[in-house]
C-alpha cells in the first residue's frame, strides 16, 4: 500500500491511475470531506498529529504527496521510517518562493528579478533593484494567486507591505510575458528521466483556467531549454517523481516562476492526451518501474471547472470531451473538476473548444 | 450510487471508468475476495439471497451487470424496484446458447448450424442435420470453453452426451473459420448507438489470449455487416449498455457465435486504444449521457495474463505497454490481468508485440 499525503483531486487521480497497476492507497488529510476518500481509505487528521501519522504509516511501503503545503516536519518524520518520494528537501524548497527562486537562479536558470523583503528597508532596496511594476508576494503559503499584490507605485508597495504582514516576503519584477508555459518532468528511482511537451497555461484571477498541450507554436529549442532546466533541478535534488515547473515565456526565453514537487493541474490533459498519464508516470517513478512514453496523442485542451457544475450531457456532446468530476462540494472559486478535449489536429481542437466553452457558458 | 451485479475485474474497471464522472459504485458478489472490492464497497452474498439483495439495492439509482451468469430472477427482483440495464430479458437470452442462437437466426443473422439435444433421439437427428465434425455444448453455464466437447465421430457424440449430462444441450456444426472477431456495440437510453471497430481474437484452450484492434485487414463491408447485426439485436431487445457479439469469420461472412450483455474482455484495448473506453461508454449509455467517440487511436494488441504474474518492469519497458493487474490471487487458468500495447502503426505494433511476448515469455 502506498501512502499519499493529502486527499484532494490529485490524490484521487493518483489512485485511479494506480489501481490498474494492482496498487492500493491510503490518504492522510485533515478534512473528513477529502474527495480522495471516495476512491480509497483516508486517515483524517492533522499532518503533525503523531497518532494520525502512525495510523497513516502503518503497513505502507512508501509515501508520496499530492499537496505541497504538507509540513516538511511531517514528511521528515515519515522519512525516518520509510521511503518518501520526492524527498522532504524538494518539498522544503518548493514551499518557499524565495528559496525556490534562489535555488533555480543558482542552477543558472533565468528568473524574474527578485529581492527578499522583511521590512521597510528591504522593500526600498528591492524597489531599486527590481523596478516597477512589481509583485510583492508572501514567501510561503500562497496559492492560486493568493498572498500577492501588484505594485505599480511606491505608495502601493507600502500598503502591500502592511497588508501582507510586513515580513517573510519577496518583491519580484513584473514580467511582461508573452505567455505562461509549464513543463511536466519525471525522474525515476533509477535516474531515468522523461519530459512531457510544454503546455500553455491561461490564468484568470490567479487561477489556472485553460491549458493547451502541446503548447501551440512551441519549438524544439524552447522545449530543450525547459528540459535542461528541469534536469538540473531534478539532479540537484536527487528528485524522484513528477516535477512541474512553471515559466514565463518572453520571446524565446523562459523565466522560472515556480515549481510543484508533485503532479500538477497543467498535466491533467495527459490522462487522455498522452501515451502515459502524469499520474501513472509519477507512480512508476516512485516504484522504480520503467517510465511510460510521454508522447502526446494529438492535441488537447484542458478546461478547469471552477465553482460550478456544468450540464454533463451538454459537455459530453462535444466529440473528444472527457469529464473529470472530483466529487467535491461546489463553492465559488473552487476547482471541482476539469474537462479534457482531445482531437487529432489543432484546427479540430480549436473548433471543438469553442463548442465546449459555449456548452459550458464559459469564456477563457 | 450505481449497483453492479458481480465484483470481478469487469466491475473493477467499470468503477475506475466511472469515478471520473463523479459516480460511486456498490457491488454484489458471492465471494468476499471479489477483486472489485479493492476499489469500492461489496455486499458479499448470494445473488438470490433476499437480505443481500436488499442491502445491495439500498439507495442505488440504477443497477447493471458485469457478469452474465447472474440469476435472471435476481435481476427481475431488482428491476421491480429500480432501473436495471441491460434489461433482464437480454440476460435471459444470453444465458442460454440455444435461445441466443435461435434469437439471432430469427433476426436473419447467420449462425453455425445447430440443433437442440435433450436425449439420444435429438442427438441422432442433430448429427444428420449438422454433420460432423460438430461440438456438443451445454445450453447454460459454460464459459472459457468449458462445458463443450468436440465430436468427430458418432461414438464420440455418445460419449459426449453422457459426459455433458444427457440433456439441456446443443449440437453445433464445427465451423472451419478463418478467424474469430468480436464487435463491441453500445446503445444509450435515448436509442443512440455506437460501434467500436471489429476486433480479432485468438483463443487457446477455450480462453481468449490475444486481441488485435482494429482487426487487421477487416474491411468496411465486414464492419457494416457486423454493425447491422448488432443493431438488429439491440433494437429487438431495447438494449441499453455495451453489447459484445462474437463471430466466426469465414471469408467475408460472419457467423454469430455468442453474445455477452456486458463489457467484454475483447474490448479492454479501448481503455488506451480508443477515444472512449467500453467501460465509460457503458456507463454513459445506462446514465442516458451522450455516447463518447468509439474511434480507435492507432493500433492495439491486448494480451491476457492467465495464471501467472509477469515481471512488471520487464513488461513496462516495452513502449506503449499499459498494465492492468486485477489484484486477484494467481491460479492456473485464471485471468489475473491484461496488458494493452498501443502504437501508431500496425508495423510498430507487431514489432512491439514480439518484444512484449518475449518479455512475458509467452507465445500466443
Ligand atoms: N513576476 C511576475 N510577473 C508577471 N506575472 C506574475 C508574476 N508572478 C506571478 N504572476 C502572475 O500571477 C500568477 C500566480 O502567481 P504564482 O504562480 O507566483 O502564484 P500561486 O498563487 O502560487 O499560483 P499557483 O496556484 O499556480 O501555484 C501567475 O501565474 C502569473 O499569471
Ligand atoms: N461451432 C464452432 N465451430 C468452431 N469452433 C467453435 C465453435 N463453437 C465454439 N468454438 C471454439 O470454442 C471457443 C469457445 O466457444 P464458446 O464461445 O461457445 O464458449 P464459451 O466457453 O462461452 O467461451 P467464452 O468464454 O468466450 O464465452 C470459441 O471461441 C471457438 O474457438
Amino acid at each position: 500500500m502506498i501512502g499519499i499525503l493529502g486527499g484532494g483531486q490529485l490524490g484521487r487521480m493518483l489512485a485511479l491511475a494506480g489501481y490498474p497497476l494492482g496498487l492500493s492507497f491510503r490518504f492522510l488529510d485533515p478534512s473528513p470531506e477529502a474527495c480522495a476518500g471516495q476512491v480509497g481509505p483516508v486517515v483524517v487528521g492533522d499532518f503533525l498529529d503523531e497518532g494520525a501519522l502512525l495510523r497513516f504509516a502503518e503497513g505502507l511501503f512508501l509515501v508520496t504527496y499530492e499537496f505541497e503545503n504538507v509540513p516538511v516536519e511531517a514528511a521528515r518524520r515519515l522519512a525516518a521510517r520509510l521511503p518518501v518520494y520526492p524527498s522532504p528537501q524538494a518539498l522544503e524548497v518548493a514551499q518557499d518562493r524565495l528559496r525556490e527562486k534562489a535555488f533555480f537562479r543558482g542552477l543558472g536558470v533565468p528568473t524574474p528579478p527578485f529581492h527578499p523583503v522583511d521590512g521597510l528597508e528591504d522593500l526600498e532596496e528591492g524597489l531599486k533593484r527590481v523596478g516597477l511594476p512589481a509583485l510583492l508576494k508572501t514567501r510561503r503559503g500562497g496559492y492560486d494567486g493568493k498572498g500577492q499584490a501588484l505594485v505599480r507605485k511606491k505608495e502601493e508597495a507600502l500598503e502591500a507591505l502592511k497588508a501582507l504582514g510586513g515580513k517573510g516576503l519577496l518583491l519580484e519584477g513584473f514580467v511582461p510575458f508573452h505567455r505562461e508555459v509549464s513543463l511536466l518532468a519525471v525522474r525515476g528511482r533509477t535516474g531515468e528521466v522523461a519530459f512531457y511537451p510544454l503546455v500553455e497555461n491561461r490564468h484568470r484571477e490567479g487561477i489556472l483556467r485553460l491549458s493547451l498541450a502541446p503548447a501551440p507554436g512551441a519549438r524544439e529549442p524552447l522545449q530543450k531549454k525547459a528540459e535542461a532546466y528541469a534536469l538540473r533541478a531534478m539532479q540537484a535534488l536527487d528528485y524522484v517523481g513528477v516535477l512541474a515547473l512553471e515559466f514565463f515565456q518572453v520571446g524565446e526565453e523562459l523565466l522560472f516562476n515556480e515549481m510543484a514537487p508533485r503532479v500538477h493541474n497543467s498535466g491533467h490533459w495527459t490522462i487522455e492526451g498522452a501515451e502515459t498519464s502524469q499520474f501513472q508516470n509519477h507512480l512508476r517513478a516512485v516504484l522504480g518501474l520503467p517510465l511510460g512514453s510521454t508522447a502526446p496523442r494529438g492535441h488537447s485542451a484542458m478546461v478547469n471547472l471552477i465553482g460550478f457544475r456544468p450540464d454533463f450531457a451538454e459537455a459530453l456532446k462535444v466529440e473528444g470531451a472527457h469529464l473529470h468530476w472530483y466529487g467535491k462540494a461546489v463553492r465559488p472559486g473552487r476547482k471541482v473538476g476539469h474537462i479534457t478535449l482531445r482531437r487529432d489536429s489543432q484546427g479540430e481542437l480549436q473548433e471543438a473548444l469553442q463548442r465546449l466553452l459555449a456548452a459550458l457558458a464559459l469564456s477563457v
